[in-house]
């Protein structure tokens, strides 16, 4: 039954933490370097760091280094596993109603009978 | 910057587990009895009691019990506010790319007077 799905995991653990929500809610209007984005959260910049180190290993985010400055940039399409998965579980769930519509129906036409 | 939502940070908690997906699109299609869910994950009975609690804390499902039987059932709307989020984020994302279209367009424009 367990169809192991890393990357889904590591997606959804990633976005369980409302400063890394918030973060990449930041990074979806623009870039942002790293002690940019961490003043408004009142962390200290380690725990900053770890943050995003969540973020990218999740691929939500890449960084990149220019001296000693090192700027993040949100990757949007690395949410598209998380809606196919949403859509997926719709689908499954439309397709129960269906049948219990089809099953209704026919009790209905086989009371009227 | 932190909006801290308990509810969401619930909700992609109990999402980032494949036993706990794997669970949830069982009962998507019909509700189940515990001992019914434990048997095709491998796992022990109360290791998955475990799993079935954060999925119930997260309100993705519920579960009742008759004499000695524990059923679980889905609870489909539980994900709107996952679905509400990933809108949100597509939408300033969105944003975003069309004020960096406008801004392309416009100096495409001055380029040519």
């Amino acid at each position: 039954m367990t169809k192991y799905d890393p990357d889904l995991s590591l997606l959804f653990h990633a976005l369980a933490d409302p400063t890394r929500r918030s973060i990449l809610t930041r990074l979806a209007e623009t870039p942002a370097r790293v002690t940019d984005l961490a003043e408004p959260t009142g962390l200290r910049l380690p725990t900053v760091m770890r943050h995003l180190s969540v973020l990218e290993e999740a691929g939500l985010i890449t960084t990149s280094k220019d001296g000693r400055v090192r700027t993040c940039a949100i990757v949007p399409e690395a949410l598209a596993p998380m809606r196919t998965w949403l859509d997926e579980q719709r689908a499954i769930w439309e397709a129960r109603l269906d049948r219990l519509d089809a099953f209704v129906m026919n009790a209905v036409k086989e009371s009227e009978e």
